[in-house]
């Protein structure tokens, strides 16, 4: 059996914004030296995401709409009793959610044709770890 | 260590519909011949879902209410700028999960009393691949 | 390969409650053996779930707010048809989720610094069980 671990540290420019991640996990997995296993990947943060959906500039843009709508940035959350501001973030990210699992096979992302692995930031500009955790042979 | 790989091809009749895969599960666990371990299940499109609830019609239905109610089909998306009409299912898949990893315990799937497993098309009438990978001994 | 099985078994005293389930997953790693690998925690009941977010009381209060009002109790479900009163338990477990997948590292739990285990209850006030699956070496 073959188990890998590394740490990403990613830091976006923006309070929200979705970042590709894709080719940094099938580095990962190149590394990991797995043929065949399965790889987990997720935010070691609470307030942000590790997501499977498409490459398409306007989808994200309607993803960062959508979850202003259903879990949207407001004062009165009780979190916020603590001096953070941040609650909307703890919902979006549960929206989204906090991992992937996704299978190796041969050695690659064993993907449909438009799966693509995103980090989803929803209280950025500061350094934060995604975890990627591979297990097979 | 065993591992093992099935896709399943699954075409909807309706656009949106929920289907019970679970004995489909069940087979390729048998054939993996993996008596302890991990089972993934995933969707390989990102406008449908893999997820675990309960096998009840009108459940069902309002699952499927819900979802347009929370993640509406509506025409003013940015994705719809590339031609595509169908960003609606991208968030419903979100909402559901692309995903289930389960226990594999003494050969079978170990579910609690209720569990079963349903893939869920958003954006269907056309043939869609569903991942099983099992991992194991 | 090692493999670990262990079954929780919770009672909550609301209907609707949240619950840290932390330190039982590690004693559970503990008791596996295992150094390096994956531990899958999942509720086995279709009404409640297993999620990782951050132990502070008002976010908990949040969260049952928002699910209320994203996923709110009232009759007129197809589901209660049936005689059950619960199909808002079913979205409210969709939104939080069944399971998480998480790293094991050098024997411990691989976590950032806020992340913590909890169970998500929505139709409690009866003994249900969580499954936690643990594999590596």
């Amino acid at each position: 059996m073959k188990v890998y671990t590394e740490y990403l540290t990613l830091q976006t420019s923006k309070e929200k914004e979705i970042v590709n991640i894709t080719t940094l996990v099938e580095k990962a997995i190149k590394k990991s030296g797995v043929k065949e296993g399965l790889c987990l990947v997720n935010s070691m943060h609470i307030t942000s995401s590790v997501f499977i959906n498409d490459e398409e500039y306007g989808l994200k843009q309607d993803f960062l709409r959508w979850l202003e709508e259903i879990a949207p940035m407001k004062p009165d959350y009780q979190h916020h009793r603590t001096g953070e501001v941040n609650a909307d973030a703890h919902l979006k990210r549960t929206i989204m959610g906090r991992e992937v699992v996704v299978a190796v096979t041969r050695g690659e992302l064993d993907f449909g044709p438009w799966e693509q692995i995103f980090y989803g930031e929803f209280d950025g500009k500061r350094p934060k770890r995604v975890l990627i955790k591979i297990l097979g042979e």
